[in-house]
């Protein structure tokens, strides 16, 4: 339990008004981040259900009588814990609480637990717009764990241009950086080493092509803190420093990098996910590459790697003070390179700051 | 992919046989040992979408056009890869290829994606029993992989009694297993060191807790092989040997050898799993230790750790040659002690053979 008892236990009052609010029976909310948002635990329940039920007036867990033990929850006297046994129907536990309205299913719960939920209850729906609500306001105790993700990704990537000498390929730097990565956190969310035309698939992992001078390399890392908070930060590199990268791949960085400032330049309060996203798409589109700038801006960031607020064409969440998200324009022309900035930011009253510090030109690049 | 490009392919034509013989529209399966089943890629799809459809007469996967290259599905003839691009409906790409009866979600679906697909679809249905119906059953590549995976998991429990010494704590301990796990397999599921009353509870992981002499210690451990394919084994061991351990501990060691060796015998195709449960139960409520025995017989075995065949009371799934599925029947004395024999076993035409071959009784315990 990475805070207080009482943090936790205040956020799960904040649900119950959310519930009572939107007029709900209640919420029903699987392991995982949002689980662990709402109880400090980071249970797991594979195929045997272990949920937190959220109602008006009652806050219930269900969990395998096997696990109770685990959960750590012996402080949440608000909290009743109902252990149930292999042959149980633990689905009719959940219910139990619930009245007739509508309930809310958090976005983690998996088919083999909706779908006996809705045999069970009269009325379901989709809860993570409802639950984002709780979370995707970060208060000082989580930006601080943020920015201590942001400082430990930071220092991975520093030692970065020295790995990147050629001869070597993907795969012998991508173990370097998971070693790296797992110095500064407790375990490893990804690692992207794309390098030459596979920097061109943004979810590339990394493969067994060798480095060659001239290459740009995309390098997209990003770790777990054992308190639970995630860091995830992309930097563009030029084996053999951006002289010798293409002319094309030169000439484009240039407006990524425009892309990237126009976006943090623009982020406040007020403005929607939407039009953020906006600023760095129309930036990169008026330079021409706008069929090359293929995904999102970017995601919320906390206790899971990608979470509301989304940035991303069509969103009118508002976004407001106190959230955390990734600023992430690329381009990516097929078969040839592709480049990726990606800072994650929190929103202060007036703007924008950042929790990644390490250059963002090509100038540090090694080989 | 572990197997050759038409092992899945084989697959999926028994997968559309399935859906046809069953009426059904169509099959929609998430991400995780379900897909790769079907088609050798351990693709993960977190907030956006990739999914598996099957229907009578066609095939198709939905992904993130980012993630279409990593999913390495090149060689998969029949399958339509279809990506899409943030701002898409990939709900509506799936519907499209799926006519108005009954369509099936896979398991792992987590409810972002189980609701718009429902808010598409007409009528939709939890196809966990179905798709398992595929996968039950393991082919001869199958079993020598969970073969490999039982020799290499005990490869470990071999190293376990040294590891033991009083004065160590679990967490040491695990530490220890986690490094050994490593060694023999690509990735750790699970370490499970528990001692003295820490023993009681069966899903314990670890703690600080320090090993005395006489200390009944439950290990239960697990991991990952390069193919997917999983070790799961348990082993109850003695700091000091079992002439330590309390009288009544050694007591109901010998009744539940017996009950493990009761379910072994008992073991053979025509057998239902809830049938197999209540061998081994008998023989441990007979004794006396029924209200101790708290969790299901076992589970099967394959790409995911646990899976159908659940052998769990009441269950009338009929066990059939080629299942592979663990035999763990434990007892808990509470805040005193556990004990636990885990072995992954599989059913030939006329009994059991097992995949672990350590000893099960307490006489190589060191300390």
């Amino acid at each position: 339990m990475t805070f207080d008892a009482s943090v936790y236990a205040d956020r799960r009052r904040k649900a119950a008004d959310l519930v009572r609010e939107r007029g709900l029976a209640g919420l029903v909310i699987g392991t995982g981040a949002e689980f662990a948002y709402l109880t400090g635990s980071w249970a797991s329940s594979h195929e045997r259900l272990t949920a937190l039920v959220i109602a008006p007036d009652a806050t219930r867990v269900v969990a395998p009588l096997t696990d109770v033990a685990s959960l750590g929850l012996e402080r949440a006297d608000d909290i009743d814990v109902v252990g149930w046994r292999d042959g149980d129907n633990p689905y009719r536990l959940v219910a139990d609480v619930l009245g007739d309205g509508m309930v809310g299913l958090g976005s983690s719960l998996t088919a083999d637990h909706v779908f006996p939920l809705q045999a069970l209850l009269p009325r379901t729906e989709l809860a993570t717009d409802a639950v984002a609500e709780l979370f995707m306001v970060k208060d000082a105790a989580e930006l601080e764990q943020i920015a201590a993700a942001g400082a430990a990704i930071d220092r991975v990537h520093e030692q970065v241009p020295a790995l990147l000498q050629p001869g070597r390929t993907e795969r012998e730097i991508a173990d370097d950086l998971t070693r790296l990565v797992l110095e500064e956190h407790e375990s490893v969310a990804f690692v992207i080493v794309g390098s030459g035309p596979n920097g061109s698939n943004p979810h590339h992992d990394f493969s067994d092509r060798v480095l060659e001078v001239g290459d740009p390399v995309v390098v997209d890392i990003g770790g777990v803190l054992a308190s639970g908070y995630q860091s995830d930060c992309t930097r563009t590199y030029v084996v053999g420093g951006k002289e010798s990268a293409p002319a094309d791949f030169r000439e484009a960085y240039a407006v990524l990098e425009d892309a990237f400032a126009a976006a943090c330049e623009a982020a406040r309060p007020g403005v929607t996910a939407g039009q953020l996203d906006a600023t760095a798409r129309n930036a990169i589109a008026d330079a021409g590459y706008g069929e090359w700038f293929t995904h999102r801006l970017g995601h919320g960031i906390g206790l899971s790697g990608h979470e509301q607020p989304f940035i991303i064409a069509g969103s009118d969440v508002v976004l407001r003070e106190g959230m955390a998200f990734s600023i992430e324009p690329g381009i990516y022309k097929p078969g040839a390179w592709g480049m990726r900035i990606e800072d994650i930011v929190w929103l202060t009253d007036t703007g924008v700051e950042t929790f990644n510090r390490t250059r963002r030109d090509l100038g540090v690049t090694g080989g």
